[in-house]
């Protein structure tokens, strides 16, 4: 079990309306908490649909959901598939201008998303470090004792 | 007239298909002609409508389209309103695997977008410092002589 956990950043980012289209603010340099630029992806999410599970061993994660809603799940283990006291724990992100946030996640804790919006929806992931095979660990949505309820909103 | 030109960088990107919602990559560090990292953010642009003309002082923009289709515009002055030789140039931004693409712009230059899905589209900016009005110039819609046809597509 860590002795000092490192943080979970959960911040509310601005949707500012315009007639032709919002703009949405994401990731600054200049942010509390960024640590560092490194690679951004995107990731449909298609409605009642899982991604999950997967770790970063070294990398620290920004979401931004700049169009639908997902469910974001944080999963910590205290031993093998049993969680640390808190988790797991629920993070909606939406384009929704009252759910709009960035939420960082640094490395050790596994993540999973489920697709709230219809037909689908997009996240934004930026990473502190580059994308590579031996820095993330992957493992089935079974892996761990938790229920997803995407069938109903 | 500038010498030398500051290149547009105009690339490929990978879109990864996958079954509960594609992967698309997006701009990583290592890239080449990556000119650092000072803010994110998204801009929808809704069917058949125009934000335009915008001008950077002193930063780079990068541009993906991670939803939808747009039509970039690049207008390059010479004199006040006219032309560079070779401007105004287009380039269509789209998140078919196909057309996705990043393209990179240099500072000195103006630009906007036309949409060209429906309803809506997403484009995503990295810039490599942060946002100031100083930094930046607007200029209204009919500023130079391009005829944006965003009446068919």
């Amino acid at each position: 079990m860590d002795v000092v956990e490192a943080e979970i950043l959960f911040r509310p980012m601005k949707r500012i309306a315009l007639p032709n289209g919002d703009v949405l603010r994401a990731i600054k340099a200049t942010d509390t908490g960024f640590a560092g630029f490194g690679e951004t992806y995107f990731s449909y999410i298609h409605y009642q649909t899982i991604k999950a599970w997967k770790l970063h061993k070294r990398h620290t994660a920004n979401f931004i959901c700049p169009m639908g809603k997902v469910k974001l799940v944080i999963y910590k283990e205290h031993s093998r598939g049993n969680p640390v006291k808190g988790y797991p724990k629920e993070i909606i992100l939406s384009d929704d201008p009252e759910q709009y946030h960035c939420v960082t996640i640094p490395p050790g804790i596994w993540y999973g998303f489920a697709g709230l919006g219809k037909p689908t929806n997009l996240i934004f992931s930026l990473l502190n470090g580059e994308h590579s095979l031996d820095e993330q660990l992957s493992a089935d949505v079974d892996t761990f004792p938790y229920t997803w309820n995407v069938n109903h909103d």
